[in-house]
């Protein structure tokens, strides 16, 4: 704010902006470690002087004197750019530095003076005054430098004209410019997670329905399924709670409102006298079992999410121990769930807003801890929209100063503001409207908002064809899941899958619901693996594909391509000399072909020699030349491309190419 | 920025972005006395909870207490919306709360209940819960609002379904919710300036060139010239620096390096032994002659402006007394302005990083107040560009503590940023570059950035279509003069001419520079003012018409018409039932026609009705229907229209219609 006082101290250079940023700085951005960071400031001074600037960053809470300067370069209309690596995992913090250039500010004139054949007196008045400037310099420099520049000065005294516009007393000048009366703009903010926060692919399974002859199966099972799931490709394999389940009002087959003899649950119904959040499920095999398929999965190189949900049922302990962690009627019973007229009589939410909100508040972080310490260090939160969302900032940024390598996705599927809001508060991955787009459009504007505007730098999405929760009426045909799963791996970086439904192509919609008939929450199911139509060749490639071809573990890089027919969708990533192409029928039912449009520019390909697109799911060859190709994808056949465009000769991918 | 310490209170309302404001809040938005403010935020909370907000706002500085609220309104997306008005002169706060409305998420939850038939005992029991939310808002209402409450809640407790959702209960409860963990948005300030900040028309001339019979002209001549600057109706008399003026390096005529006896040397070459910027030049009559011009200024209701260039020539009684204050060369003499290889010796620029800073400042803010005291409130700020720009605001804002109602001119004809930045500093209004637009498509796009950006917020243009220092070169003719005096008087609700060069089309260029040759800058200058072909009838009426109608007084309602004659621009403003649409004939030699395709949306004129095109500069009035509506303009005749647009039986400004 301007202020009527005098200022103490002032800089002739003004930041006015710092880019990125979220909301002003009052969120951070995130990056992964080894990401760059490339920052740009609006910096003006006074009239015509040159500028220098500089971002400084380094850990959050290091001191200043430990933080590394990266010079920003004028790009143009008072827009200073430049670009440093984040490290670590943790905390970052940077800010720009600004100050007026005296030296090279003299210089420009002085080449002007030059230029203009200023008379010989005057030069020489400048050139002491240039070798004062320097004089300044020198006092910061040490050895061979020092040395380097009492030499200009001695020759800028002796009205050496020349020496004024040698390069090396440019870089000299600049190394060690005294950066007096310097602006600094106020500390921004990066979140630096594990590369895993931005390239991953999530693998869903109940292990319960993978028992031995139809029993209730254990963490050991499940264990023995972590190598099918490997096979498959996928890096995190997430569990729904795996905690006890509540007796009280549990759900039946098929969300039916009261549970027959022997009936599971939902697992969702976390507590019962067995425990609560830190517990386990005593028909998963308790926490032994657990710290065994935690060793499995650590052996197959598995990072395994559990599920976060802050609710309880009538028989979770907190519920006897801290009725007023709940929110009670008048009556002084305990209020259940509800959406009227809907009731959830086996969910207790938890009132984050109890007069005891610190102790509850510690409770439900030290969950996480408990979790982090037998080796977890992937969260899936359920419906965190409905918890007050300070309570998420404050969680994350308390837990990852004791375990700053936590992941944490978020399973709000609410309004965007809201969605966007948690991910700014902290959460790594996000689930997305990705599985309620349907047409070309719908993912273009979709997609160029996620990747392409300020939402990029807070929100990581998570693209999923289906979940237990939802089954798109779109999964209605083997090309439909295909191409779904396509496109969700390869339009986002990170994405999941809930399996063996999508594998197996389970599509049995519920009657009232999106979601499948007969639904594995309430009940345990018995999956077919070796089921010969399974889709898991297909998605063990496209696993493959991904790991192999660095364009895919990015999102900045997509550009569509136009393409005439509005039923194929064609878009691409790069990084370096690595590019993918991906075309897609979104016609399950026809054939569809057209010309697509290549933006030869955005993948550094020329327009005038022919080029590879080498189908990476086919293993088939095409020679293609310029802007415009032909596609043409049969829905029957499969119902996707992904191309590795390379020019001719430079096709290293070959040998790996494996047919699906 | 997220903490991973507890907080000490939180709120479930989370508000993540209000507008208007400039750079985050580090910069006032700028309002004038009476206009709107209209308020927007970006509001979250935890699940669907009702979320209420208001905006407080108040005088800065004043106790909370004293703030007034108004209640923001749920739009959509989770964006609230409200209007205040801006009051008084000098500097307000504004600021945005937020809250969960516990009564109104608590009766939408009640009335879903009651339409799902739910049962007796169990409405009951939430009317309980109701009765002790209104119990809360009974404890802040006095009076009759009590009473009101009281008998609510009592109907409440009896279990009476129906007054839960009677619209009474619902206003109290929102009048007297008691705001329970509220959350606050960080302070925003507006700059509050008089009506002539955002409406004014200028008008520049020179005082010296009215001296009777070929002398220098005093204040007392410039004095009685104002008459006709009153009849043209202009609001703002500007005159050039009225200081004594340096005799060493004194240019001559043209601009030529050294003046002959008798020159008068440019006014901008401020200061002599007869004083400096706080005197009066000696031949313009000294200080008594000012308070005269001033006072005769003040019976035709004509507002000073007086020029403020803070810069010396050798001779100005600073550089003996404060030789510190300028930059010195190696061998101790002072710097004069120069630009390589140009030289300005009649010129010392100051050195606002002297390390006698504090009194500089100083001393240069006591030259306004020492005007201000003299009655002056107007300043046209030479080059602001180059003083450093924090003087700038710790100046304006140091002032404005004294004389609110100043008003600043940015004359800095430099890079956008550097301008943008001047007026987010304090200066009322700004010189654009409007001078050097040309196009049809240069005018959609400069004015939609400087009326429809965050530009608006901050930066208010005054349009020139001359100066003393630029004379365009399409100024050609006289078509090209009138349609430039329409423009820039009804594109801005700002401007200004120099004059009389402008009402009598004085348009020698000189050889070297866009100016005139033989500038008034250098000599003294005579004006034929009785020249039949003068513009000043033209510029009359202009300026009657800006006074007239409302449209005029402010620029956020500018649209742009479509007109496939891309000679012809077609704009139009609005305030309320006002309407006027400005047809402008680029061409200056040919005439040029088409249909101007009308936005009747914005114009909130009915399509299937006739109105009434009444050309407000001839007099004439055409019969429109519909959309496209035909125009045509011969430069020979009159190069524009300016017409307002009225349902038929509506045009009551026929009477005050007269043709030019």
């Amino acid at each position: 704010m301007i202020s009527p006082e005098l200022p103490k101290k002032w800089s002739r250079a003004l930041i006015l902006a710092v880019r990125p940023s979220v909301d002003g700085g009052r969120f951070p951005i995130k990056r992964i470690t080894g990401e760059a960071v490339a920052v740009s400031a609006d910096i003006v001074a006074d009239g015509h002087e040159t500028v220098a600037a500089e971002v400084l960053f380094g850990p959050k809470g290091a001191p200043k004197s430990a933080e590394e300067a990266v010079r920003l370069k004028h790009v143009g209309n008072d827009v200073y750019e430049g670009c440093f690596t984040a490290s670590g995992v943790g905390m970052m913090r940077y800010r720009v530095r600004a100050w007026v250039d005296m030296f090279a500010t003299w210089q420009a004139i002085f080449k002007r003076r030059v230029d203009a054949g200023s008379d010989e007196a005057e030069l020489r008045s400048e050139l002491l005054e240039g070798a004062a400037l320097l004089q300044k310099a020198a006092r910061k420099a040490k050895g061979e430098d020092k040395r380097a520049l009492q030499a200009f000065i001695g020759r800028f005294e002796a009205g050496e004209h020349g020496a004024a516009l040698e390069p090396e007393v440019t870089r000299l000048a600049s190394v060690y410019d005294p950066r007096e009366g310097a602006a600094e703009s106020e500390p921004l903010e990066i979140l630096v997670e594990r590369p895993l926060a931005q390239f991953s692919s999530w693998y869903e399974f109940f292990p319960r329905s993978f028992g031995p002859d139809g029993a209730h199966g254990t963490l050991d099972d499940a264990a023995r399924h972590l190598d099918y799931v490997k096979e498959m490709g996928f890096d995190i394999v997430y569990l729904p709670p795996i905690h006890p389940i509540g007796r009280s009002f549990r759900k039946g087959k098929d969300n039916s409102p009261t549970a027959g003899p022997g009936e599971p649950g939902s697992p969702w119904a976390i507590g019962s006298e067995e425990g609560g959040h830190k517990a386990v499920h005593p028909e998963l095999g308790g926490l032994e079992a657990f710290d065994r398929f935690m060793a499995r999965a650590k052996e197959l190189g598995l990072e395994v999410a559990l599920d976060l949900a802050y609710q309880c049922s009538p028989d979770h302990p907190y519920v006897k121990e801290h009725p007023d962690w709940f929110r009670q009627r008048p009556d002084g019973s305990i209020r259940y769930a509800e959406n009227p007229p809907k009731k959830y009589q086996d969910i207790y939410p938890i009132d984050f807003e109890s007069a005891d909100w610190k102790n509850l508040w510690q409770e439900l972080r030290s969950v996480v801890a408990f979790w982090a310490e037998r080796g977890v260090r992937t969260f899936r939160v359920d419906n965190p929209h409905t918890k007050a969302l300070p309570f998420w900032g404050w969680c994350f940024a308390s837990l990852r100063q004791d375990y700053p390598d936590l992941i944490f996705l978020s399973e709000a599927f609410t309004r965007p503001k809201q969605m966007y809001a948690l991910a700014k508060l902290g959460f790594s991955q996000s689930y997305t409207y990705f599985t309620w787009r349907y047409s070309k459009w719908d993912f273009e504007e979709y997609l160029t908002e996620l990747f392409h505007t300020e939402v990029a730098e807070f929100y990581r999405p998570s693209f999923w064809p289906n979940t237990p929760d939802i089954l798109p009426p779109y999964l209605r045909s083997r090309a439909s899941f295909q191409a779904r799963l396509v496109m969700a791996a390869t339009m986002s970086s990170s994405y999941g899958l809930y399996g063996p439904a999508f594998e197996l192509m389970d599509n049995e919609p519920h009657e009232l619901r999106e979601e499948n008939k007969n639904n594995e929450k309430y009940e345990l199911k018995r999956w077919n693996l070796e089921d010969p139509n399974s889709l898991k060749p297909l998605i063990t490639r496209v696993n493959a594909i991904r790991a192999e071809n660095p364009a895919l573990h990015g999102n900045r890089s997509l550009r569509f391509h136009r393409l005439e027919n509005d039923q194929l969708l064609a878009y691409s990533k790069r990084e370096g000399d690595n590019r993918i192409l991906v075309v897609v029928n979104l016609d399950d039912q026809h054939t569809q072909a057209g010309f697509v449009e290549l933006d030869l520019g955005a993948l550094e390909l020329s327009e005038h020699e022919p080029f590879v697109a080498h189908d990476l799911l086919t293993d088939e060859r095409y020679t293609w030349e310029g802007r415009r190709n032909f596609v043409q994808l049969d829905p029957h056949h499969l119902p996707a491309h992904i191309l590795r465009l390379s020019p001719r000769g430079d096709d290293d991918y070959a040998a790996r190419g494996r047919a699906v």
